[in-house]
């Protein structure tokens, strides 16, 4: 999507063929600064330390760290420390985990002199491929805009309400639950997207709005509290958010707090979509509510707060008494009878299992 | 309520008897700082700078006010004066309005002479009027608590949520939702409190978490968004709520974010009560969504957060781009039906027209 006018990816290849080149997300949205990864110790901080983040994106720098390691040891040794360094920077991260056992899977088969050059080409694949899905999600939810816009009076916005980032920054490019949005407003369609900020990490309010306010897409932060207000008094036409993992029934595991605007959205009839890359889709279990794991995350998130001061620095304050204690779940599911549709890059799934199926036929009685 | 063991209410006559004394809330949860109130001019700017917040100490603020006022000037000019200054400070208080006018009323009948004894007087009783009606929630509201507490296996705490400060910090002493809270902990049943940290101003996390740590009742600060996980999963036994404004049908106004958590109790069977002090029954309304004109407040409260830096200094930073704009409903509507009880001094509501002339008969064909 475009950064100051000029279309932009989350990853890429240095214009010199010598590196990778990443956006550092933790300086968002007060500063763009793009980081030089050089090998893989690099690259493995760059996951670590948060500068990239999302699951495909974290698949895709995880990828592209297996080719700067290749450059410096290529040999068994090398690949096997590869491997396992950047797999300990984020153990839970499923996509992380996917992109390192498909490199060594095809790495481990090729002589070292052959190794840097299939590490690239495997890198450049995992994006494309990821790019492709995000593409092909936009294309399923667009008609889903067109027809609101169709019924609106002429200028007036499709009004969509969204929560955390599932965005072009999450990915490689276009985002999840933002594809269709992008295309519709791409398309000239007039859309609006309410931003929820998004606590305790806020990626609603730096990288959401950041991301669309770039492209040009008009847009409105609100706190995770105001949704529901705006769905009562008819501001809202859609929500669209992403998800973490959703199970082979349609429940969905997203960032904490999207339960409540899903049900919100159920009490005054607005459709309540997902952008959901097949890869995400938990086949094993069906009962999200009692089936996923929620992460807890540390207390801090929840006690402190980050952001820009006046002077320009960037600066951390507590904003709960210190002796407090604070809870933090990351997640939380939303049944599939709260969710319209699962808008996935084959087409809309209905959130149950036999909608799921109908799209994914290859998994029937796998 | 204590204060490091000590009982405490928001505002009171000084030892001296030639002032009034406050908590300066702004300050909290970092500092606990007493401001001396001498005159009509620092009263109103309390009230305004809001040192004092909450509906029903700002009345008592403002009749304390317009004692300061009569020992400076109690001529009928002194008293108009004052009435319309205090009015200026926050001209939507329903309460402030409400203490003034009486104030106005009483004193305008009086001699110069007796107008400061009697100006005292009324604040006193506007206080004790106050702590009596949140005593009253606290004895309606009690046996709910213990009902829950004696289904639980020994020891095991009541969980209960709530969202925004309706404590005592907004009120005299006892405060509105927290009065049954604080009455429970007292008679030794074990409970425990979800805070809700109800951005954009935080005050959950700011002041109820400092009332209820003060106090000695266990409590956790979590992100708006986190209360209906923990519904989902049982670890929440009862919500209770305050409310600004509730219609004669049961519609509840009150701090943005209310309707969502509403909504999460209804779906997992979670009673969801309010504490609604009598004096906040709009009699005039009964559709709330409809006919509640919802306050649009200021986008740097979204934009911003306010806290402690580690130095100890107060900062304040900017957390979203600074060309996205923001939006700041104040408060929402919680529809009747998602309600399970008013929690009045007079006993427990239906949240509906007949449920609430039950309680207060003397509303009848007024």
């Amino acid at each position: 999507m475009k950064v100051n006018g000029t279309p932009t990816r989350t990853i890429w290849q240095a214009a010199d063929g010598q590196a990778v080149e990443i956006i550092d997300q933790t300086k968002l949205p007060h500063a763009l600064e793009i980081v030089r990864l050089t090998g893989l110790a690099e690259a493995a901080h760059a996951i670590s330390a948060m500068l990239v983040r999302g699951a495909p994106l974290i698949g895709a720098t995880a990828a592209y760290g297996m080719w700067l390691a290749m450059r410096e040891d290529a040999s068994d040794s090398g690949l096997s420390i590869a491997h396992d360094t950047l797999y300990a920077t984020r153990p839970t991260a499923v996509n992380l985990r996917w992109a390192l056992d498909a490199a060594r899977a095809r790495l481990s088969t090729l002589t070292p002199n052959d190794r840097v050059d299939a590490a690239l080409a495997l890198a450049q694949e995992i994006c494309e491929e990821d790019v492709a899905i995000n593409q092909g999600i936009g294309t399923s939810g667009l008609p889903i805009i067109e027809a609101i816009a169709a019924r609106k009076a002429d200028g007036q916005p499709v009004n969509i309400l969204t929560h955390c980032n599932a965005g072009w920054l999450a990915t490689v490019d276009w985002g999840t639950a933002t594809a269709p949005i992008y295309m519709a407003h791409d398309a000239g369609i007039p859309v609006h997207v309410w931003v929820d900020e998004t606590r305790p990490r806020n990626q609603g309010a730096s990288l959401t709005a950041w991301e669309l306010g770039n492209h040009g897409v008009p847009h409105t932060v609100i706190v995770d509290n105001a949704g529901g207000h705006y769905m009562q008094h008819g501001m809202v036409d859609m929500v669209i958010t992403g998800t973490d993992r959703t199970t082979a029934a349609g429940d969905v595991c997203n960032k904490i707090g999207t339960y409540l605007k899903a049900l919100a959205a159920k009490d005054n009839s607005v459709p309540f979509y997902v952008g959901l890359p097949s890869p995400t889709i938990d086949w094993t279990i069906e009962d999200g509510v009692r089936d996923v794991p929620i992460e807890e995350r540390s207390a801090d998130e929840v006690k402190h707060m980050t952001g820009r001061l006046d002077t320009g620095d960037i600066a951390t304050v507590l904003i709960t008494p210190e002796d407090s204690p604070a809870a933090n779940p990351a997640f939380d599911v939303t049944p599939a009878r709260l969710v319209t549709g699962l808008i996935t890059e084959r087409g809309i799934a209905e959130p149950s299992v036999e909608g799921l199926l109908s799209l994914f036929p290859e998994r029937r009685a796998a």
